[in-house]
């Protein structure tokens, strides 16, 4: 059966798989729904989107997204509340970011009807997979990469634009102990640091499996020129509690501007939580966890929202942290998660209803 | 008909495309052989390679390859003799070179015989698409990706090697102006500068399309730092000559360890051409072009050889390098495609036989 929507012709799957999947035991990101989003760049523009089945993309080997590694995605969440309302959060940053992103890595800029009203028609088309239980959701994952050929290291004629979608759990399981970098780099000055490149996380992986095997589960990315100041802890940007200030590094262009990070700072502030928006330098950081001033670290970002940090290494030392109830970290989770949800009025305008 | 040589079994193409190649005309990496290499990891070990007919790959749209970038890649040319032998330059180098790239992307390594043996019966099958005219030559692209599945920043359980050949024509016509970069960088100390990882390529794109909007046709790498140290050009190491020495800056984890740079060293050394390897200030060169000891500046890498520079942009000013004959740059890529294509003898055992 052929529909339209928004302007997007759907095909829709003959059978659908959600029979087969428990939803009561998501893990992230390992099963993906009925339909995709799928939008080519040819002939210079954007051809108007389609919703499609699910199904294997099939490529050249000469296709450059496997020689030159030219890729953006992004990474958003939809949660359905109890009277089946479907919410996103913020999109319109996470559009933007991904076309910030695509002008870095030589990708052209996709127009916003396309993303908003594809990711619309995908959610309309897939809503049965948007799951309810608390601390679920169905992760989205928009992408583009480089779909036209050839062994020259220059940028591509053609794209792919795609949107999967995934019914997901929770991405962390409990705290994280982290390794603070003072070798590897995750980016450079002038850089693709602040683009959600797909280069950019292969990069990390090596050393965070050199953190994982010394006991770790993460990496505190530091600066590649001094490893003196303290960036991003995995995928994720960082905050530090410093008695009872939360801190964290300005975004630059080494650093990927996260929305969940600007919505933790807009939220701590409209709570009186003093927040300051500065370089956290390793010394200070290991200064105030001996002298008891440091209370709470965290990492923040879409997939796991807030990522409390239990403790860290640092030039073959360990660090605790403290454990009490009351953390910032819990708290705000609750209230940006409440907001996500519709469990909370949203004072900011962040959520965003897909109907 | 199915075969098998060097315990690699080989799918014959039922019909050859090269009737359709002006072999004549070639561009660089536009055309496609008969046939590819492809060996697959999974279940933790790499799977006996098998040659196959040229033909798409077909992934699911969660593959990793996708999101994160988990991809490196070598580049190699094949050259025919008079007598109709096969040659190759070095290529244990590029084999090892392969591993540490895929060692700092977390892929995991490929045993040697994989590679060599692969090659080389890939080679046997396809030699009627070696190109005989001097200048060109089947340029070899071996590559690694990751085709595992999941939306989780991790590496992939499955990869793809796959070895695609393209005879081919020179890679730059002429010589190059070329701009020297005061903002934008290819690599961060700790990063992946070294490795010939994808993403280091898709995030020059843009840089690049910069420099030639202003008229230039690469960029000059400097140190993301202070760009105030001359790394690379475009794709390739660089050599500058002051006076009558030739200088490379020193290799390190931003950098390539190219095999072209390291073979012009040990043949300019070996003809009496005085050669330092030592960090190149931009300052240096730009007092150099003024005070005219600026003789040369040339790329040196697989696909041009060596590729000189005509003049350079700094700081809004352009700077014309002299105009002669007998220049390092031309002596040199006359030696080493000499030795590359068995017209010279070979002292240092670099040309490796087919057979
Ligand atoms: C490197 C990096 N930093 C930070 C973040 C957090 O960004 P956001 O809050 O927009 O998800 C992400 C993405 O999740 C990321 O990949
Ligand atoms: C960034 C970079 N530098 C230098 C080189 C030169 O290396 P090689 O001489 O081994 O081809 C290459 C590859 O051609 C490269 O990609």
């Amino acid at each position: 059966m052929n529909t339209i929507i928004n302007n997007i012709a759907i095909e829709k799957a003959k059978t659908s798989k959600i029979n087969e999947v428990d939803f009561d035991n998501l893990k992230f990101g390992h099963v993906f729904s009925d339909h995709m989003l799928e939008c080519n760049y040819k002939g210079g523009k954007w051809q108007t989107p389609v919703v499609k089945p699910y199904q294997p993309i099939v490529l050249d080997p000469a296709a450059k997204i496997f020689h030159y590694g030219q890729s953006v995605f992004e990474g958003m969440k939809a949660y359905k509340d109890v009277d089946e309302k479907v919410w996103l959060f913020r999109p319109l940053e996470n559009f933007k970011r991904l076309n910030i992103s695509s002008k870095r890595l030589a990708i052209p800029e996709l127009p916003e009807s396309y993303f908003m009203d594809g990711l619309k028609t995908l959610l309309e088309v897939d809503k049965d997979w948007i799951p309810k239980k608390a601390g679920s959701s169905l992760y989205i994952r928009p992408f583009i990469f480089a779909s036209g050929n050839g062994f020259h290291a220059s940028p591509a004629d053609e794209y792919k634009f795609i949107i999967c979608t995934a019914p997901s759990g929770a991405y962390f399981a409990g705290e994280v102990r982290v390794l603070i970098e003072e070798k590897y780099s995750r980016s450079a000055n002038g850089g693709v640091g602040f683009a959600k490149a797909g280069g950019n996380y292969a990069g990390q992986f090596y050393p965070t499996q050199l953190a994982i095997e010394k006991g770790y589960q993460q990496v505190i990315w530091t600066d590649d020129n001094t490893h003196e100041y303290i960036e991003e802890a995995g995928a994720m940007n960082i905050f530090v509690r410093i008695n009872d200030t939360l801190v964290t590094g300005p975004t630059s262009d080494r650093i990927l501007d996260g929305i969940t990070r600007k919505s933790i700072i807009e939220l701590a502030k409209s709570e009186n939580i003093p927040v300051e928006v500065r370089k956290i330098t390793v010394s200070e950081v290991v200064e105030a966890a001996k002298n008891g001033s440091l209370k709470e670290m965290f990492g923040a970002g879409t997939a796991a929202v807030i990522s409390p940090i239990s403790g860290f290494g640092y030039k073959n030392e360990d660090y605790e942290l403290p454990k009490f109830d009351d953390t910032y970290a819990s708290y705000l989770k609750k209230r940006i998660t409440d907001i996500q949800t519709n469990k909370a009025a949203d004072p900011f305008g962040w959520r965003y209803e897909v109907k």
